[in-house]
């Protein structure tokens, strides 16, 4: 397998996500995994990468056909409480980019 | 610190960067170093984010100030030696994707 999920031609979407953790983390395992299952149900996603560090830094980027799923997916009433009690309890700073991607390579020695 | 560095106004470029290992990492943690430093002093280099899984795996976003100077870092002759070890020795498969950053938000709770 050369990467998680098999992308599409250019151009498609990827939202970059980093994150730093508070050291209040209760409810946010489980919150997580609902946004995770929750999104990937949202038309126009593709598929994801991410990383957890051993401070509890989240390097995540997660893949959309185009910017309207990015725009449904970020107004979804689930997400945005989410997204309040992120701010409001988990998170101590994080930074979200909206990207085209618009070339892709990739190598698989198989 | 809300990220690892900080970021201009959008637009701009990331480099988006997902490596799975062979059993043959030779060298490796050295070429890497090398890279590193050689690629963060080139022309348009912004910053990064990375993170290593315990597998191995490796998520890197790499930015730019444009494409041209991701254009000269790609063939930049002592990369060129990396890619082809990497290739060779180093990498079971890659993806690499280049996207321009279009929209960009933080949080700080500081």
């Amino acid at each position: 397998m050369t990467t998680s999920f098999v992308r599409p031609e250019p151009p498609y979407y990827a939202v970059i996500i980093t994150t730093r953790p508070t050291a209040d983390l209760e409810g946010y395992a489980a919150m997580s995994e609902r946004m995770a299952e929750l999104g990937e149900a949202q038309p126009g996603y593709l598929g994801r990468e991410s990383l957890t560090g051993e401070d509890g830094r989240d390097l995540v980027v997660i893949y959309y056909a185009d910017e309207a799923s990015i725009a449904a997916w970020k107004a979804h009433p689930e997400h945005l409480e989410a997204q309040r009690l992120g701010r409001e309890r988990w998170y101590a700073s994080y930074s979200i980019e909206v990207a085209r991607v618009e070339r892709a390579y990739s190598f698989s020695r198989d």
